[in-house]
């Protein structure tokens, strides 16, 4: 069970209205009208918890489970112990998830700003927004409705936030137009001009950075992130992408639309990512790229050239998956055999 | 045209007034006192802005571009589209720069220390330096002229900063002494004690970490990079070195005049580096290093041994870079010869 | 010595005295009641000076040095200068760390809480705890005797710190449990929900991350580290482990007693790694892999199998150290040997 420090369950639910909301069927015979109380994971669920199966790697668990009830993929009920409503779905894990947030759902913002936070008269703040401690909010800023501006976090001058946006503990923006549902995480830096300058031995010449971030719609931006503005055009991080935590975004990069950026992450600048993009852990990318949409790098992959569309590649530098693949096993044949016969030798 | 949220532009400019301040020239026969009004990137720039052009990769945008003028290389000037004016120099985007300062000049600092910090009475704040909202100075700080501390900041006990620095909101900095006109982005973590201890079976031992950071002079420091103090010597980053975002300097590492250093590299303890040595994103330097002056690191390799001055390496780990494209070359052919061989069987 | 402005020195101490804190012997014939006043480098040591030699990197300066005493290790006497007495240890870092410690005790804390603090009334604070300035603590927060909380950090509702904490400036912490003498440095990122979300075109379903961090006794966490929640288990980090600056920990991640983490290390979900593993800088490290007690992980080193016990991997992927290093000798043979033959062509 969720440590009740943390975490406060809803009201229970019955299989069926849990298979609704998360889009599962029940099978036939089974009893619609059971009650699950909460969620647990296989290890530790009990007879009145919902479960999921999604990993191969757990198929044990998910053999030996008490969970009272799982979500499930028809191709894996035959693994399902005796004891447990399977909650049969195309998608285990989306269903969980959608589950999950009917036991737990967002907590209700209590609207209003802290006494101790520092705002200008010029900014505007929308109707239940909470306004955590110590925040600080700049000239001219505008923010929608229903937002959580975290603790000790910093809007600049001029920002604007859409509405439900989730600002977490110290993170800083400026320079940047922000759409609705967007999520930053703390400590993420987002408007702080690039990394632009002419090297000059005499002494670099840095150039103004005179372009914005913008951050569309229900984007999420993990912890300590940083996405620096543009330098004349935007920086853009298109509607629904998420990224991860430490990810690094230079100016003028532009992310399509539903991407996923894992941790530690860096694109150079003026790279162009598509829609649907994947991006592995650690994964570099240098500048002025274009990557097609649909495409998946792997993680630790060095990007120097561009990637088409709907392509998986590996490697740094990277080539197709399957070439890196040989590649791998090619240097482990090389190896071990030259061990071999210099035993011979 | 940049945002005029976030960014006022100020009085227009003759050519002439241009090409002095950015140190071109004006090709015989053009009009040194038509005006422009601002600076544009070469796609959205109209007959009133002044653009520029120095990477091959945007041709074609130059060759279709509206501005009325453009910082150019002598080599390029063929491609300059006749509807303008083209300003001759050997280094396009330095005078850009220049040209983009003029326009966007830095904002003047409001001096004064906002009534929600909290200053120490023994720190010492030099004429015209704007402490922001919510800054912590602790006791016997020594800061410069026309600085400004942003919110949220904290400068630790000790510290002394020079003139006309920029502290980044949410940056922390103790035991440091730092030059003048240094910036430090939002995030920046200086000076805590690095990752000394003698690894114990009983318990780590933690080794006091006796040392200092020192920056020198127009150092800039990219958003949430960490650099440690000294154990007993100090760190110490030269004069005019550029550091992207998300950067690990170690204890004791050394850093020479004029460096430039991509996001997320990261540098490993009581490592030198000399003067204008560059190193792309991601690299990795193990510690007790020498890399020459002049040496260049490609992005993401790893580098174990010392780096002769002037050389240019790659890979991981990092061999010499035409040897390191020798190697990726080779693997390749093995790769896809083996696949073609592979089908004949 | 170190710079007064940052470091206060305790009172001298006989050679006696240094080596019974310090587990070393003195040599017959030594004066047990000289008297050393500080420590110091190698290079820039004094006849008042303790000092060590651990590195043979360093041989030079040992010999050359001037310092009075130094901890040295039995089959390194022989390169003593003889104005040095040597205090002979197996373990000479470790001996100048506890000797380093005398000379320079953790500062005592003043307890107390900051005016400028936001501290909810439920929260509890132990006896001898200081609170800094601008600092949050959230509902129902519990902390320990004698624990430092950093300039501006925030302990978000619920968390609970055992005795002798410390807590850098800007950290962020929530969803906690933590032990005693952790000390987590500044801008670390405790406790926010993890990468987890299920995939979908229609719009990312984002799963409730129910679980918690917990952090055990004598755990550091570097500045700038990023420790996500547990989604329904808890995310571990196990005592005595040491993380460096800069390092993710997704959701999930089990960590044994007694590891070393490297800088910009990342660690992806749900991944179980052992006792006393060592993991590089850089390295990555996939989700739901078993990383057994003892193994070591090279700087830069991508895990995308199960590591057993004790082995030492390297490499991207990863295998094991003695066949990296032979695949790293025959790529550099096959790339300089095609390099000799194509001449011949």
């Amino acid at each position: 069970m969720p440590d009740p420090r943390f975490f406060t369950v809803a009201a229970p639910l019955t299989l069926k209205a849990l298979a609704e909301r998360a889009g599962a069927r029940i099978p036939a015979g089974a009893d619609a009208e059971r009650v699950m109380r909460d969620v647990a994971p296989l290890e530790t669920a009990g007879p009145n918890d919902v479960s999921f199966f999604d990993n191969k790697k757990y198929l044990r668990a998910f053999q030996n489970t008490r969970a009272g009830a799982a979500f499930v993929h028809p191709t894996a009920l035959m693994h399902a112990p005796k004891t447990l409503v399977p909650l049969v779905t195309e998608k285990p894990y989306r269903s969980y998830g959608l589950a999950a947030r009917a036991f737990y759902p967002e907590p209700t913002t209590e609207a209003g700003v802290h006494e101790s936070a520092v705002v200008h008269p010029t900014a505007r703040i929308g109707a239940g927004t909470q306004v955590g401690p110590l925040v600080v909010i700049e000239a001219g800023v505008e923010i929608g409705r229903d937002c959580r501006i975290g603790p000790a976090s910093i809007i600049g001058a001029g920002c604007m936030l859409g509405d439900e946006v989730r600002i977490g503990a110290h993170a800083s923006v400026s320079h940047a137009l922000i759409g609705s549902r967007v999520v930053l995480y703390p400590g993420v830096r987002v408007g702080q001009d690039g990394f632009g300058f002419a090297p000059d031995p005499a002494g670099v010449v840095k150039v103004p950075q005179l372009g914005r971030v913008i951050i569309e719609d229900r984007v999420e931006i993990g912890a300590n992130c940083t996405i620096d503005r543009g330098s004349g055009p935007d920086t853009v991080i298109g509607a629904g992408t998420m990224i991860d935590n430490l990810v690094q975004i230079g100016h003028n990069v532009q992310i399509g639309r539903g991407c996923i950026i894992v941790a530690q992450v860096g694109i150079s600048g003026s790279t162009r990512v598509g829609d649907f993009v994947q991006i592995g852990g650690q994964g570099g990318l240098t500048g002025h790229l274009t990557i097609g949409s649909g495409a998946r790098i792997a993680a630790q992959s060095g990007i120097m050239r561009d990637v088409p569309p709907g392509a998986t590649v590996m490697g740094s530098p990277a080539v197709p998956i399957k070439e890196h693949f040989r590649q791998v096993e090619i240097l482990h044949r090389l190896a071990t055999h030259k061990e071999t016969s210099s035993e011979g030798e």
